[in-house]
């Protein structure tokens, strides 16, 4: 038996991979209804305030998956530099395993829409806001005192963040390592002994 | 009197300007008429591929000034971290002075069409491509051995690309501030003599 949230679940998700893809503006309802194999009518019972609803539950949905990610790379990580490097593992693989297809689910939400929506605008902010403080929180435990946490943590989500466009866009997996090594070494040197 | 590559060129920058602040899919052609003040017949006479063809020349008219300014910029620096703080200012002035209003005329570009257009994937490669050669060119001449100033190159390139999609999401300069910290002190030290 297929429950009502299961269904409501597979469209976010499958909005959520569409915007990954394409953007915000090429994704049309039906691809979503189509991509999640759900009853056509369920997008207005579901989403009442159609697609910026579904936009802002994918945004949504991919800012509960980094910070659950960056939680569970900081339980593995002896060490700031270690959960720096394993941040920017994650998001390269990602980027691979799609063969260069998928991005970040909320740059799109900013450069399509920006403040031109209030809920989507809301929840970009909101996203970045949460990925960036659960890092520095998590760098703090491993050492990095306050002010370098925070400038780890924006260092590394913007990185990625623009890795996830040149590396798509060159087809190549470099980008991502030169932020690693880049990022790697702040945080040694912000975490050194004596710093 | 009024040159007919004057309006072709004001064209192009209105192309390139709406798709740095709302994306290639919402850029409509009577937009770009509307905002360059052109005469209506103009776009197919001056674009005979349309929409792609426009996107693909404000993408080149990206590159150009892109390779200009830092080429404009290593003649100012006199060492590699002059040139990479250099690069993250120029970039941060920009978002500043367009009240979070405009980001990269590439990004969007990748994120809603990538190679489904042939032409605009290769506009997107070759911007990068050029960008990162010629930064890390640069950062050859100022001190850096090849393998250094490739990966300053690529970092600098994507740290400032993250920092334009989550600064403009957090409507604050924070991320150009750590992006600018970190590939500072990463040239440091790729640079410092006896490395």
């Amino acid at each position: 038996m297929v429950r009502r949230s299961d269904t409501k679940q597979r469209m976010v998700g499958a909005a959520r991979q569409l915007i990954r893809e394409h953007g915000y503006h090429s994704m049309a309802l039906s691809d979503v209804v189509e991509r999640s194999a759900s009853p056509r009518g369920s997008v207005y019972y579901h989403f009442p305030q159609g697609k910026v609803q579904m936009a802002a539950e994918a945004a949504e949905a991919h800012t509960r998956e980094q910070v659950d990610m960056i939680n569970e790379l900081a339980g593995e990580a002896s060490s700031a530099e270690q959960l720096v490097r394993a941040y920017v593992d994650s998001a390269q693989e990602g980027m691979l395993t799609s063969g260069y297809g998928r991005g970040c689910t909320i740059a799109p939400l900013v450069l399509e829409v920006g403040e031109d929506s209030e809920e989507l605008g809301a929840a970009s902010r909101r996203a970045f806001i949460l990925m960036t403080e659960t890092l520095a929180l998590r760098l703090t435990v491993l050492g990095a005192d306050a002010a370098a946490a925070r400038e780890l943590a924006h260092a590394t989500v913007a990185g990625v963040e623009g890795a996830m466009v040149t590396s798509r866009a060159l087809r190549s997996p470099e980008p991502f390592d030169a932020i690693r090594e880049t990022v790697a070494a702040r945080a040694c040197a912000l975490t050194a002994v004596g710093d």
